[in-house]
């Protein structure tokens, strides 16, 4: 059994990972701290959890993490990296679910985060939790830096026409790596469990808006992905919206098809890119993949299309964003490192309807 | 394992039978029908299911029902009671979602269902499949008749105070049972996957109504489940209303507490009444419970009220319309049936948000 | 032309009192404070105010208030009873959104909304504005205190069988004031423009709860009302609950029939009693009526029921709390105490769908 | 007082002139049609409208349009071409929120349509009812083909930078008209009011898809409107997605900045083209407008984006489907044909929350 602590349950990601770790046949709950709920019963705050879990939300000084195997990071950016360096000292292994070990430009960091980076020295060491590009590294890894929601989505969604092995096939380019354009949206759990006037129901539902037009977080780092995927800068529009729903990131993709790209069956090469991959599903040509039909699951449907009379490639992807944009990546990734088939506890079917 | 066949596998009862028998550890699925739709891979139809099933619907003449040990009926009311006969026959069990089976008296059920019954000595022989009543007799039972959605609820929350035992122990009745009033409030799917211009979103949402006040399929089932229950006739107000949401039923009990009853400990009887039922919750005095506390789990939980100044017993039911209140039930129903441990398949955690 | 005032407009009952008093035709909107927001214009807080309004929130204690001829308080608790005298002394008459001059009984209100009660003198004046009760008292007063939204629609539901001249006509009762039942369902907006978490569409959506079972400050306020319609006390069972939507209040009213009550054509009765009141609708026998019929409308829709087999009369009554449950009822108050035609800047079509 | 007939008065675009028609102070309703719910009362269908409206559905065939100054058709593709020629004959003047006057190739309408078009020479008479286009031919049309939904918002987005005028003001094209591409999002009402399972409030509430990504009916229309504004042909990709809520259309439209358009202040430009147009609001800079900032009301907001580091323009327009989007534009038009003022009976402020 992997002895896990989680540091920060009582957002959505936190509640998310407790939901897939309490039916996670070798996960052992050692701690989960909360310093402004310590002592309260987790079931007491999450009542879907009543029967299942007993364990109640300690405090971060006294709780045992360092007796943990893995702990998890599900608490605001900054909270990981001060606690880093001790816990990995101490043999624990970690993944943060936050931003603090995702950009590897402190500069960037600092800029988006507005605070100063606190261990570039473990930055470094750090690994980008996706493990469908990094599979290898995850595996060996001490410190996971857990890609975003959205990053999550739009780097799958262009990881098979920017690899450098489609390229040398191709003869060239694919796609125009200078205007990536992501059209992406979301639903609201993404902004997380906070009390804010922009995400209550009163004003979120029955509404739609675009956010975050002329920068987001989520930008450099989808943008150091897609560079780290093809070997090459790219050049990247992100537009995030905000859809009236709770769970789920559709992102609609654009990209213009070089001369190369045109002579490409794209629908064969995302099948072949994605075959092994068991949480990545290509639907058939002409699909629209619906967000809710990977609602409570870990999985990613991709379709792709070549409309008509038109010099584009546009990409959809739907996952959810708490569990493959989010804890059931993180469960993924700890599968990886802890020697487990890669879908162990991660084999629900998507809620529909 | 089990050999299952699902007659009618394209309402939403049928697709969430599928999510919870592609799970389900002791279950091989032997075939799923549509006369509208055979031939069709089901993942086409639910992408949800992609990867997870390889079955085709097939047409209701050729699928091979009578190899199953069990047949669970997902159709509209009347198809069961055509075919349960010839099913039986050939040693099958069968498990009916529609209401073929549920009322005991043929004229109530022509009344409400506007047809005549097919089969009126295996309706005799059929058990109401209530596992919190009729749990031996389920057991054994070759024929159920599945209670619907609000009928599981309203029966479940007045349970406690209408068995003779709680009575004789009470010295006397517990509430009146001349003037219950089940206030009733149901998600969208309740209606099922119909096309329907007052199911639309753009008629639902944003929106609460209440509907069939004056009389309700509902309303003499669940007074016949009470009489049971009880050993005495009952007389009900059942006033459903349509929620803007998927899932969840809400019932608002309101009873007038007797003589005898106000003497009672009702969170007491209650905890003590449920201890031992695996997927019944009696929340903490004073609590108020969320349908998605219980989202696309088999968990239905109570709360039960005294409110101050008033004579009145409140009783608050949540539950899962799609999962309790149908297939769940039907698994769990299942489960007894074949010996298997009540909550076999029936462990996913509620999912929140 | 109107001059007028408003004292925190910049939650729900204040957008909705700017929407409807800048198509008003006798209004000039002199002022809207906002201690927190001064300076800023209030389009650029609601963009579907721009164009419309050039007015900027401006400071509480620079307003113009004293100049206006009148003052809509949309605050929270507490803030009109320390403001009234001095404005009444200044000749502006007072329309109070809030709680501060509803309940008559200031231990009450101090129970409920615990503060003391600061000008209890001018609390016995205060009338009560529900029009379809007080209209005449109304037409004269200084001082307002406007229901809240459950009891507006609580009690026009019970209006009719209430009033002393039903129960003289009737040679009784008509129903059992002993035991009444208020089970109402509100969109979320009722709950204000407040951060808070479980008014999140992450939280609200997709859900259904109960809340305040055991107590709530609206129960005091419909009893009083209830009370003062019948000259006599009852006795009440309040339960409110929480729609995934943004308006509209249901109310589903329960009450016994007295044996003279049974003599009583209910739709006849309701039909007459509201024959001539411009923004209460008695919908034909049978009928449910929807939330959305009246939204963003000042209207109130009401349907009465004797359901088969059963003693008990069952009323449906729907509004827009933000409305008839709030400012439009303010609005239409506004039109009686100055002397114009009640429906005045109030004959806006309910939006459906 | 004109006097106005409506064809097809059951779905939204005719529920929604209703609304609209009644408080219009210029406008005599003289018949609202329905084949199939002929004698029935407006009123039954839309209570909303009760009190407000005396008039029955009735027949086509016996309804007095020839009568009418004006008549709406509000009905499936195909009947207002059928209908047209003998009421412009009897000198009414016809405004078809349809498609039967839009497209001006018939062999593409043919294509999108499914049916052969049956006067073209009507077609070539009919006038595109976009007023910020084509304001002077509206006022002397007697037949008007309305926009469509979508392409209401898409071209009023382009149109200050594709004009003849910009263009030559710049020196060159702005942006390059050979890759546009429009990712778009409407609620469910844009759908109309049929019973389709697609638009069940159980399949589309909590989810979120694309749809009709390789070819819609709207492309072509938009494309034909772009290059009539432009006076030069234009590629487009155009995107339409499917949200969870009633009303509302958000299109974010990207296009790539030439070299002349890089000199360009886009913010100026805007607000300059739309200066003096009623119903179109350019946003601050930086804005990002939300659908229900124009809730049933007949306004578009635009906001324009020029994102750092890149060499697009990102446009977002913000309308209600329903009102802008058709029957408030409509309404619009008709004001036009009138000689009433362009907003007469349009001021109603957007609902919000």
């Amino acid at each position: 059994m992997i002895k896990v602590g989680i540091v920060g349950g009582t957002g959505y990601t936190g509640v998310e990972l407790l939901r897939l770790l309490v039916q996670h046949p070798q996960v052992k709950l050692m701690a989960i701290t909360s310093r402004k709920e310590a002592g309260m019963p987790v079931a007491d705050m999450y009542p879907s959890l009543r029967g299942r879990i007993d364990l109640a939300f300690s405090d971060p000084a006294s709780a045992p993490l360092a007796d943990c195997d893995l702990v998890f990071f599900a608490t605001p950016h900054g909270v990981a990296m001060a606690q880093a360096r001790e816990l990995l000292g101490a043999g624990v292994r970690i993944i943060d679910l936050a931003a603090d070990f995702r950009l590897k430009d402190t500069a960037e960091f600092e800029r988006w985060y507005k605070m100063p980076h606190g261990c570039p020295d473990l930055l470094a060491e750090a690994v980008y939790g996706l493990p469908e590009v990094n599979r290898e590294a995850i595996r060996n890894a001490r410190l996971i830096g857990l890609p975003g929601c959205y990053p999550t989505s739009v780097q799958l969604g262009w990881l098979p026409v920017l690899e450098p092995a489609a390229v040398a096939a191709a003869g060239g380019e694919l796609i125009d790596r200078e205007m990536l354009i992501a059209d992406c949206k979301s639903g609201v759990s993404g902004a997380g469990r906070k009390a804010e006037v922009h995400t209550l129901l009163a004003e979120a539902s029955d509404n739609f808006k675009a956010y975050g037009v002329s920068g987001h977080r989520h930008a450099p780092e989808i943008a150091q992905g897609l560079a780290a995927i093809a070997g090459k800068p790219v050049k990247l529009q992100f537009t995030p919206h905000l859809v009236p729903m709770i769970r789920g990131i559709h992102s609609t993709l654009y990209a213009r098809v070089t001369k190369a790209g045109r002579a490409i069956d794209f629908q064969a090469l995302y099948e072949k890119r994605f075959e092994n991959e068991p949480f990545v599903d290509v639907m058939p040509a002409g699909s629209t993949p619906e967000t809710r039909s990977v609602r409570a699951s870990n999985m990613v449907r991709i379709a792709v299309h070549r409309p008509q009379d038109s010099e584009l490639l546009v990409v959809l992807v739907v996952e959810d964003n708490l569990v493959k944009g989010a804890s059931g990546q993180g469960v993924q990734v700890m599968n990886l490192m802890f020697g487990l088939p890669e879908d162990t506890g991660l084999t629900q079917l998507p809620v529909l309807p």
